[in-house]
């Protein structure tokens, strides 16, 4: 058995640690990123915190360049693996699951293609293009998982588990994704601050009442109280599951909601009024062309910084209402991650943690049988209960919470 | 008669149209700059709005570049001013004065050759430099006028009448500085941005029992109720003049306050907090090197677009508290500009308009040989009765406000 992992970012670096931990399973493993210093971090790291379960089995960098189809082949005939992990960027998708059919391999990713900001890749178009692979993967007789991380990911999973157990029939699909943790800078990311601004930015999507609404960004602010982490205001933002719950489960409405403190949307609106969260080329008087965009990425602490010294938790979890046995029901089914505990197992903190440890436990459920169907599947479409079984043994608990059945109260902003 | 002015931003931009207003008085009028279409855009300007008073007069457009003595020396040389006014940014103060002094032509300036923030250039040493011409040009038989702007300038002017009519005794000497207007933008500066991000980032420096006292910036702040534009909360600031009236009057504290109203503060401290007011260059991820504050400088609107609609006031006056005839006095001294109005004369906004004017009146005195004395003088050296005379006619009112003594509240922040 082998797996080829394609990324060695944040989240790239706890799947390399998890896959390293269950190398029992999965076999050999390879890193490959375009700059191979980065895959040498990660493995350095993986034996500092002695992760690799089975040593006699190899753990390798090599690089790449996921921009180009032909290389990917490449290496992916060379390394012979029995799964490609994505952990790149979403714009590298479409090139690594070109190169996994030409070389008739199964793919696995955990975001969506495109940045879900620009005109003709928000939300209602998201998996147009991954979608375009279903027959061509059947065909090939290998498996596409899309979106195993945790949102998208895991929340698809939950909202899955509530469709099959908790519900008859769905009103509305809630995703609340809080980070209550504190990584003690005054401003900072907690991934690329170039996505991680130009997704802030963008307009949010959700679908209501069978139509696909536009709205403005922070424009939509719900007050919810997650398990353990408390009240926090979240607003309405595009997020890759509103569209694959979409298209799998009926419902009234579905929508993705982020929590921002105060403080942080002051520093965006602030970074946002004086443009410099603009993406446009800008000249200095000195005739130097800069993107403000790519300036403040060199300003912010980079991510991956964060984490030594990252304290407090997050919850992410699907809030779901509807009806079951003819009454109403209101269930939010979550995790509380912490970031002090992400970093004693990977030296990471939580964010890419609750992306990583969902990734590897669906390959290890295609490495089991449970999740090898051919063709390409998004999670909503996969059985919930193996994932749900095996992923607190992976690092990520879940539980239900019984909710009082209610309208939820969205404020209209601006 | 001639004079010939050193610099088109907008501080020169209203000297130019003043000067041409009066051009009966000063002859022929060169402007020079190291961007000569800057002095053709003023020219153009002056005459559209018909302030050329005396139209057989010269008002010619010359390219210099400012920081070369030898090209200044043979400007001066070739234009053969009665004096030389320099309106260009501080570092260029030691040029202009040097090349007067050689070509034995008088010299007058707005703000003080440093940049009052780095090391060894704060309010202690602001003025050394500058004094070090005062046995030259006395030798010289030439006259240097230092600060003759508003703040400084005129506030030292008002100080200078205090105590010449107001007071018997000095104890306190407070620059009160208020822009209550409203140019529309969400952010931006009413001059450089480079320059005004600097000042405004650097420590504070004000005289006390003696002594100076070095306090970070915004740590000190009053709230004080402005004549016509009301109450402003205040933060105590280095300033050219707390230096020279230090020099003259002897006070048991005398310090500078600048107005920055809440929502102007949350961006300079969002813009501080992310690294974006830093001269020190960073490196994109491209290779690129910037330094953040030229990205910001070239991000803001260029402070001359502001002054088309442009509303409100500025109020900027010294309160000098002391004793007259045994008992306690509390007086204010100030000015009221308005943006609309200033644009209306000089096509300008009322911050570069209260810098311009004064400097102009002051330029009318050395020509009328009330202030020709030879040497260099700071303005609380000099009369200020013809000062306070002339004035109104240039363009800026001023006003006498008799307050209860009280000890100033200051709140100490941080």
């Amino acid at each position: 058995m082998a797996v080829l992992q394609i990324g060695a970012g944040g989240v790239g670096w706890v799947i390399a640690h998890k896959a390293a931990q269950n190398n029992d399973v999965f076999g050999d493993i390879t890193l490959a990123s375009r700059t191979v210093s980065k895959c040498e971090a990660i493995i350095a790291s993986i034996h500092k915190r002695e992760n690799l379960k089975d040593t006699t089995k190899k753990l390798e960098a090599r690089a790449v360049d996921a921009d180009d189809v032909d290389a990917l082949v490449a290496l992916i005939n060379d390394v012979k693996p029995d799964l490609v992990i994505n952990a790149g960027p979403p714009w590298v998708n479409m090139t690594i699951m070109e190169a996994c059919y030409q070389a008739k391999v199964s793919y696995l990713d955990t975001s969506v293609a495109v940045d879900l900001c620009s005109e003709g890749q928000q939300v209602p178009q998201a998996y147009d293009w991954q979608w375009g692979y279903r027959e061509k993967f059947e065909q090939a007789g290998i498996t596409g998982i899309l979106g195993a991380g945790f949102d998208p990911g895991v929340v698809s999973i939950f909202a899955a588990y509530a469709v099959k157990h908790l519900f008859d029939e769905i009103d509305t699909i809630d995703v609340m994704d809080v980070n209550a943790g504190d990584h003690g800078k005054k401003f900072a990311t907690n991934f690329d601050p170039e996505t991680n601004m130009l997704e802030i930015q963008g307009d949010s999507f959700y679908w209501e009442e069978g139509e696909w609404k536009q709205v403005g960004c922070h424009t939509r602010m719900m007050e919810f109280d997650f398990p353990l982490v408390g009240k926090h205001k979240v607003y309405s933002m595009a997020h890759d599951e509103v569209r694959s719950m979409q298209e799998f489960i009926p419902a009234k409405r579905i929508e993705f909601w982020m929590g921002f403190g105060d403080r942080y949307l002051n520093y965006f609106n602030c970074m946002r009024d004086i443009g410099l969260l603009s993406p446009d080329p800008i000249t200095l008087q000195d005739g130097t062309v800069v993107e403000p965009l790519k300036v403040l990425k060199a300003l912010l602490p980079d991510p991956t910084s964060l984490a030594p010294g990252y304290t407090g938790k997050t919850c992410i979890g699907t809030w779901v209402q509807g009806k079951k046995d003819g009454k109403q029901r209101s269930v939010f089914v979550y995790n509380n991650a912490d970031h002090e505990v992400a970093y004693e197992d990977v030296e990471h903190q939580a964010i890419a943690y609750t992306t990583g440890v969902p990734a590897i436990t669906a390959a290890l459920l295609y490495f089991k049988g449970d999740w090898n169907g051919k063709g390409v599947f998004n999670m909503e479409q996969l059985d919930p209960d193996p994932f749900l079984e095996l992923m607190p043994s992976i690092g990520l608990t879940w539980g239900v919470e019984e909710l009082e059945p209610s309208e939820p109260v969205i404020n209209i902003l601006k």
